[in-house]
């Protein structure tokens, strides 16, 4: 019988604080052939997220991840052999079992990747992936964000954030303003991404200066980070203002250790909304997201930027960097080249 | 000209933590009589609430009262003098200027409050008023509450809480739950209002108390007090839960001063939403609530609680202990006798 060696990338503990290369093991293993209906797939790229840090953990109502398995995440392939007429050889297909550099599933549990010509295959694991969508969802379904309001984002300059920002200026807001590590994020983000505004936040102040940065007041916070940047945040909230909590970045590595906002009575004071949520109970929006995003980004209205590193051996460290903000855009592990696209 | 001499009570300095006497001033003044269109009130009852204290500082969005003047609240009085047709001597009514033992205001300031026998007036301050309607509001409307879910509510022994858990309960609650601070107002909880939990919260870990009282999880938390009670039930939140932020009057003498809970974490993986409201801007529904509340009291499925001091004098007291939790049920200070009902 037909085995195809490969390697994947186990949880080996759960991290404490920030994860070290220990917490990880690199396994070599061996798949069976597709059975009928399903797919072999070479991995070309795999996202690291932050949320991932969260399922290393084992936190109530969120799922987590086994230690000595294989972990999982969005990945891009192509097909290798297929038992499925849908998806023969190939193929082009986005599913859900990135840290491995191939994998073998049931071909409806994969997705095809339509080439559209000016966009990245990168792209789709970003700006039109699970990033993207979070950022659409999170501003306009959990934000309830209007046009003419003001919107503030931390880890502006992140996967998801970059594109909460654009699209706040797409749909129309009065001021979109963002956070982010270093100049050089800052920079782009003003610069390259058209926000109204953005600082680093290592500033002596952090709520002084979300406070001068959007004098009128945050109509819509989208919270990456957590902490400090949710109390800074609170300090400039308006009137109904809404909090979309979509990550907590700070406070990953340091789960339950830290104290939370000391200004939490301005959700009283200002009857402002705050709302976590995971965009796994929103898929049913997602085919007209990405109908939606594509045509921003062929008519330029809309950017896709990533940071790629290669290699499954350089996953863990991606990871890491991801968590303390060497990223701008996406990150992205790369494990193979682009296939060429298929004849016009 | 005819001069009504009377007294009121203004806020004399804003108190730093607890109020203290010093803070207040007993203040003799003279009114002038009712002009056209206004009547002269005495004041019978007058209210005190946790929000007042929030008044008393000077917070962002929220609106303050300014020193060496009058304060005000809810209170029910009778007409003594009248210039409008509409409420005639004798009239009773509910108004905004209390604090104080006579008013004059504009007729259309006040409401006629219609004698319902069986219903004490006092009611009309209490489960019948805002406190009452704040807490359906809450419950129904920003709690999005639904039978057969389960609700956990803190200071439930308080004006808004006791409401809060009696409603749920109506409504068919999966289970009620309430926290309070002595073992008589435990019992009361239980025995006469029919909650179906209830504890003292003087104990150890207040988290793992809330867990043993509500097993299955909460579903609703209406926040009465914030700060380590928020923490503790943000522990058992069921996802998708709500978080009902009506007070936080454990922090309203430290304001900014104490951390917020270290789990807040929670909102983005459990899903949560936490929002914050003011009964103010939800007054189109009062009438439809007084309609069903009234009904709930009279055919017995509501009941009526409140703490009574009496005399202008004592106002300062009764809301110090209103703070503290001296309080079971509506804390109110009576000014005046009840006016005999109207014949039959």
């Amino acid at each position: 019988m037909t085995r195809y060696e490969t390697r994947e990338v186990h949880l080996a503990r759960r991290p404490d604080g920030m994860p070290v290369k220990d917490d990880f093991r690199m396994v070599t293993t061996s798949l069976e052939a597709p059975g009928p209906g399903q797919i072999l797939v070479r991995n070309i790229l795999m996202s690291v997220d932050p949320y991932m840090r969260v399922r290393m953990a084992k936190l109530p109502s969120y799922p987590h991840w086994e230690l000595d398995q294989v972990m999982d995440g969005s990945a891009i392939g192509v097909v290798e052999r297929s038992e499925h007429p849908e998806l023969p050889v190939g193929a082009v297909v986005s599913h859900r079992l990135g840290w491995r550099e191939h994998a073998v599933l049931d071909a409806r549990r994969a997705g095809p990747v339509r080439h559209v010509t000016g966009i990245p295959l990168a792209a789709h694991l970003g700006v039109l992936g699970m990033a993207g969508f979070t950022a659409y969802i999170g501003l306009t379904r959990i934000g309830a964000f209007a046009p003419g309001e003001s919107l503030y984002v931390s880890g502006a300059a992140g996967a998801v954030g970059n594109v909460v920002g654009q699209i706040a200026r797409i749909l129309g807001a009065g001021r979109v303003v963002g956070s982010a590590g270093t100049p050089a994020k800052v920079a782009y983000l003003v610069d390259e991404l058209g926000f109204d505004g953005a600082f680093d936040y290592h500033v002596e102040s952090l709520s002084d200066c979300v406070a001068a940065n959007v004098p009128d007041g945050i109509d819509v916070y989208f919270d990456n980070v957590g902490g400090v940047h949710l109390q800074a945040a609170l300090d400039s909230m308006n009137p109904h203002g809404r909090v979309v909590v979509c990550g907590a970045i700070g406070e990953y590595n340091a789960l339950r250790e830290q104290p939370g906002p000391s200004n939490l009575i301005y959700v009283l004071t200002k009857r402002l909304r705050m709302e976590g949520f995971t965009i796994r109970e929103h898929m049913s929006a997602y085919p007209a997201f990405v109908a939606q995003a594509t045509t921003w980004l062929l008519d330029g209205q809309l950017r896709s930027t990533d940071t790629v590193v290669w290699g499954l051996g350089s996953a863990v460290d991606a990871f890491r960097d991801l968590l303390v903000g060497r990223n701008i855009g996406k990150m992205l592990v790369r494990l193979s080249e682009d296939p060429a696209p298929p004849p016009v």
